[in-house]
C-alpha cells in the first residue's frame, strides 16, 4: 500500500514524523511519500494545495495529515482566502471527497484524573462524532464580503445528509446502537432538512437502532454535564467543528485526539489539534493524536484492524508510563514516541 | 414602573410567579401585569406573539419573560415555522430592538463543588457572555426548505456588529477589561467583517481594554478546560447560543443562569434553561434564574443596583442553605423562593 504523508505546519512535522515511526514497526511493507500543504507549500509553491500534492493523493491509499495553519499574526493569514494555509486543508478534504469525519472521544481506564471534569463524570465516556465534512457554511458558493456587509450560506441537500448519516448508523451498529443526530430544527429550515433526511435513513434500515434529535445548545451543555449519556454524534459541519473541540477536552488534551474522514476513496487521517506554532520545534509536542491517527489509518484505511488495536494499546500504556507536557507529564516527543515503540515491538 | 411578563410554557409560570414575589417584595411601587406568549398564546389565540402581547410590551419599563416552547412531540412543533412558540420568543426580541444578550456565568464561593468541573477549574469563574441576538442565521430572510435542499444564510451588517460590540466594551470597562471576540475568520466571510468591525470599535473608542480574537471551536474547548481565562466574550447569535449554554454548565446547572437583552429601548429579562416540559408543574424547578433575572431587570432595567445586589446576595445565601433538585439538593420552588424571600427582607 502507498501513504502519502503531509506534515504540513507548526508541530505537524514532528507529531508526523512520529506517526510514520510507528508506521513504519508496525506495517514494514507500506510506502511512504512525503508531500507540502498548508502554509509550508506556500512558501515552497506560493499555493496551500500544490498540484503534485493533489496528483500523490489522488493514487494514495491513505493520507496522514499533520497540521495545518501559522499563528494569528502569520502573512500567510493576510493573503487571499483562497492562498491561505486553511484553504489547503479544505481543498484536500474536498478533492479526496471526504465527507464524514469521525472523531472519537474516549477516555482511557486510569486516565480520568488527566480530564478537566469530575473524575465520575469523565469515567467512560466513549463517544464518536460524526461530522459531515464537505458541506454547510464551509464550502457554499454563497460568501461575500463587502466593507460594510457580508454572509456565508448553511447548504445541505437531501443527499448529502443521508450519505454522513449511513456511516453514523454503521459506526453505531458496531458499538451501543444508538444515535444522537444535532440540530437546531427550532430556528433554521436547513436544520428541518437534515432532522428530516437522518430519520428516513433511520427508518429505512436502521430501526434496531435508536435515534433521538437534540439541539446543538444542548448538546454542548450535556456533553460537560453528562457526556456518559452520548453513543454516536452526528452533525452538520459547522457544528461538528465546535462540538469535537469542546467533547476532545473530556480526556484531557486535544493532543490525544485522532480523526479519520471518509468518502468514497481514500481516506484522510488527522490529529484534530492545531498547528500550536507557540510550541513548535521544541521537541515537546504530544505525537499521541497523530499516532492514533495512523491507528485509524491502519484500521479504516489499510483494513488492519489488529495492527491498530496494537498501536492504541501500546499508546495508552505510554501515557500511563509517562505523558507529555500538555498533559501535565515531562516526556518529550521524542521519549513518549520511543515509549510507543518500545510497546508496540 | 411598568413591567409586563410574559410566564410562557412549561416551567416558565412557576419560575416568573417565584421572581415576581421578589419583585414585588424589593421594588413595591412597581406595576406587573401579565400577558401570553409561546405555546400557551398559541392555545388562547392561535398565535404566538399575539398583538396584545405586542402592544403591552411596547408601552412597558421592562419585559420579564418565563420560557418558550414545548416537549419535541408537541403538535406546536407541527404548525407551520412562524407559528411555532419559538417563533413568538424571536418576534419578541426582534419587537423590542433587543439586540444585546448579557448571559453572566458566574461560580459563586462556597459553590464550586455543584460545577461538572473540577473544582479548581471551576473556583472563581466570572465571564460574561454578549451575544448579538436579532442577526445572523436566526432572522434572516434568505431561508428556505423544500424536499431535496434547504439553506439559510449567516449575515451581517457591520453596524449590527459594532453596536453589540460597544455593548461587551462598556461591559468589559465595568468588568476586569478584556473582551474575546468569537468568530471563525479562517472560513467565514461574515467573520472576517466582525472581527474587522469589532478591531474598529476598539480603536476608535476604547483602546485601553484588551481585545482578543478566537477561534469559536477553540472559545468552546478553553470554556472547558480552562475558563478562569475570560473576562467578557462576545459573540455572534449562533455561536452565542452554543457557547452561552456551554458555560451554563459551569456553575452546575442551567437553573441558575439570568439573562438581559438590551437594545435601544426597553430591556427583556429572561432565565436561559428551556421550558423543561418534563418537570412542568411539579413544583420542582429551580426559579434562581428567574428571580435572577429579575435582579437584571432591576439593574438594567430600572437602574436600581442596590435592589439587584440585594436580591443576588440573598439567592447565593438561599443556594448555600438548600439548593433545588437540579443541584441535588432537596428544596421545592416554593421553599426555595421563601427562602430568597427570607433573606432579602
Ligand atoms: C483549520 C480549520 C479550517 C478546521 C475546520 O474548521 O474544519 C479545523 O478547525 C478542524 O476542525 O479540522
Ligand atoms: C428557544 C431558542 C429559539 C432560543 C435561541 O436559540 O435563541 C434559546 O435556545 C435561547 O438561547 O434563548
Amino acid at each position: 500500500p502507498r501513504i502519502v504523508t503531509l506534515p504540513g505546519d507548526g508541530i505537524g512535522p514532528e507529531v508526523t514524523a512520529a506517526a510514520v515511526q510507528v508506521l513504519r514497526e508496525v506495517a514494514p511493507d507500506v510506502t511512504i511519500e512525503e508531500h507540502l500543504i498548508g502554509g509550508a507549500a506556500i512558501e515552497e509553491t506560493g499555493e496551500p494545495f500544490p498540484t503534485a500534492t493533489r496528483e500523490a493523493v489522488r493514487g494514495a491509499d491513505a493520507v496522514l495529515l499533520g497540521t495545518v495553519g501559522g499563528p494569528q499574526d502569520s502573512p500567510w493569514n493576510r493573503l487571499p482566502r483562497p492562498q491561505r494555509p486553511e484553504s489547503g486543508l479544505l481543498a484536500l478534504r474536498r478533492a479526496m471527497g471526504c465527507y464524514a469525519n469521525l472523531r472519537p472521544v474516549r477516555v482511557l481506564p486510569g486516565l480520568e484524573h488527566l480530564s478537566p471534569l469530575k473524575p465520575e463524570l469523565a469515567r467512560g465516556v466513549d463517544i464518536l462524532i460524526v461530522r459531515e465534512l464537505l458541506g454547510g457554511l464551509y464550502f457554499d458558493g454563497d460568501r461575500r464580503l463587502d466593507g460594510d456587509s457580508a454572509h456565508n450560506t448553511m447548504r445541505y441537500t437531501r443527499a448529502e445528509v443521508e450519505r454522513v448519516a449511513r456511516v453514523a448508523f454503521w459506526a453505531a451498529g458496531q458499538r451501543r446502537g444508538r444515535v444522537t443526530s444535532v440540530d437546531k430544527a427550532n430556528v433554521l429550515e436547513v436544520s428541518e432538512l437534515w432532522r428530516s433526511a437522518v430519520q428516513d435513513v433511520h427508518g429505512r434500515k436502521y430501526r434496531d437502532l435508536t435515534l433521538n434529535h437534540e439541539y446543538v445548545d444542548s448538546v454542548a451543555m450535556l456533553l460537560v454535564s453528562n457526556p456518559g449519556r452520548y453513543d454516536v454524534v452526528l452533525t452538520e459541519n459547522l457544528f461538528g467543528d465546535i462540538l469535537s473541540d469542546l467533547a476532545a477536552v473530556i480526556p484531557g488534551s486535544l493532543g490525544l485526539m485522532p480523526s479519520a474522514s471518509l468518502g468514497d476513496g481514500a481516506g484522510l487521517f488527522e490529529p484534530i489539534h492545531g498547528s500550536a506554532p507557540d510550541i513548535a520545534g521544541q521537541g515537546v509536542a504530544n505525537p499521541a493524536a497523530a499516532i492514533l491517527s495512523a491507528a485509524m489509518l491502519l484500521r479504516h484505511g489499510l483494513n488492519r484492524p489488529a495492527a491498530a488495536n496494537h498501536v492504541e494499546g501500546a499508546v495508552a500504556r505510554a501515557l500511563r508510563a509517562g505523558p507529555t507536557a500538555d498533559l501535565g507529564g515531562r516526556a518529550s516527543t521524542g521519549a513518549f514516541t520511543d515509549a510507543v515503540l518500545d510497546n508496540v515491538q
